[in-house]
């Protein structure tokens, strides 16, 4: 989710320990399955309940604040194709990207692509990509919803939903398979860039109160390739971005993004067709909760059992 | 999930008014949301509530018969793909199948990609499988898991996730993603045989109680092409899969399977070398629940608005 400045050999090696350290225990622990693919993990029963904690507990501090106003709405893993093509995901990070890849062929491909498969080849390219692509940011399958004139005081989504990224790593804090929960704010580009103050500093006292290690930096997506440099320039100069970080593999190291807050100015407005009550295309923002990075942060701070655990963080469970 | 007669012209015109109905209906309730892909709906609020109550309900009664010796596990909606060809599922349901497909190119081929999309070009062939697949029912990532020598008395597992088919359909109750609890049991014939009987019949149970009218089935799966009908045949005369049925669309149409009991002989046993204490390759057999299957037949039962539902159903939920 962050570029963080790369640390020198030593500190690298120092840190790929600490990911493996935590990622051994967890593990060990039952938490996290191993699935043989890097990032892809099934999960213990306590490490579901405390996802779904968390998840519960966002849920209600969204109740609290936004009340009847928030629209409540989960995704499929899966969305229309056309969807990466609009917020320009695909244009932006194909590296990360994920099309669903379906067999269309008939009886006499598939008797051809089983033979093969028995001589040993990869059957993968009988699939092709379909209409439909994998979630990368839960909030990316509302704003089709929106398209039209917004209520006079724009919408509020609380949305969570299945995401995927493409991005295979040995730190069991970078999955490519995760939930995500987020509350969304479409409308002016005061109220969008209020929300995603306000819900910044918001989601660092949650955090906080779990007692993690938070700290909030300005930060930028990982765009893909040369082009790339400049949207992230760009994002970083107009300060789109900023996350919510838990300092997870201790202090020499940078913090692992567990919450964003994002920006977006008229993107997804203009995009989707989504109009303000004065008839320009709407601005929005979001904040993102990472439901798996938060459990995995609370395991890491508080330790792999949890009726251990401090009774002030079970008790806001 | 099932090969029901194929009903006449007449009939099936009939059976495809009573699917737009009942997905008109819940598209208006706001309990799905239209995506413009058929099978892929958002999830209202409602919708999310009883899901997750059934869900908790389907939970509560596995922890009632089998207590902690039921292992919970959950998976993400992706897995390895060579799980795909190891259960043999790529081989028997090609066409409901898919692979995760993602980008690795580099600058160059971006930028062709991006050129030929602005042009119009379909840009999915960028895109190729990669090592991960969609999970086409819950279990299957279980078995890996399972792999050596099981404990004296085998193994139950309770696992949940988020499958995947390639099958889209107008009717409302055919989603391409949905979610499915399985209660799996590991071990002698004997035991998987009789794990699928008793909870096909406690399947039933619970589903009566919560007022929807309920059948017992024999059942095939939907085996690819010409040497599928082999396999179903197969499938059928030796009695492996028992659905559980609900009349969602009035009597004179075929129930809908909401719950699936399989026995799959010593198949997992055999490709991911789970071997009983004796030695031999382990049997195995499943139930699984559709959950979102079995909330559309309560809307359908009982009507688009939760609180005038049976005050006894809405007690059990």
């Amino acid at each position: 989710m962050t570029m963080t400045a790369v640390p020198r050999s030593a500190d690298l090696n120092a840190l790929l320990d600490e990911h493996a350290r935590l990622r051994a225990e967890l593990l060990d622990a039952g938490h996290l399955i191993d699935t043989g693919v890097e990032g892809v993990y099934g999960h213990g029963a306590d490490f579901s309940a405390v996802c779904r904690a968390v998840d519960a507990l966002v849920g209600r501090v969204i109740h609290e604040v936004h009340g009847g106003a928030a629209t409540v709405l989960a995704f499929p893993p899966v969305m229309p194709r056309e969807i990466l093509d609009r917020t320009d995901y695909i244009a932006s990070f194909p590296h990360l990207s994920a099309t669903v890849a379906t067999y269309e062929g008939g009886d006499a491909e598939h008797r051809l692509m089983l033979a093969g498969r028995d001589a040993g080849h990869d059957w993968g390219g009988h699939l092709r990509s379909s209409d439909l692509a994998l979630v990368p940011s839960a909030c990316h399958p509302v704003y089709p919803t929106l398209s039209g004139a917004l209520p006079r005081d724009g919408a509020w989504v609380d949305v969570s939903g299945h995401c995927f990224r493409h991005e295979p790593s040995s730190d069991p804090m970078r999955m490519q398979s995760f939930r995500m929960r987020e509350i969304v704010r479409v409308g002016t580009d005061r109220a969008a860039i209020a929300h995603r103050d306000s819900w910044v500093a918001r989601a660092a006292g949650i955090l906080g109160d779990l007692g993690l290690r938070v700290s909030q930096a300005p930060a930028v997506d990982p765009f893909f390739g040369r082009s790339g440099r400049m949207l992230a320039a760009n994002q970083s100069a107009d300060g789109l971005k900023t996350e919510v970080l838990v300092n997870v593999y201790g202090e020499r190291f940078p913090g692992v993004a567990v919450a964003s807050g994002n920006y977006h100015r008229d993107h997804f407005g203009m995009q989707f067709d989504i109009t303000s009550a004065d008839g320009s295309p709407a601005h929005s923002a979001c904040l993102g909760f990472g439901i798996e990075r938060i459990a995995l942060a609370l395991f890491a701070a508080h330790g792999m059992d949890r009726a251990s655990w401090p009774g002030a963080v079970n008790a806001r469970l």
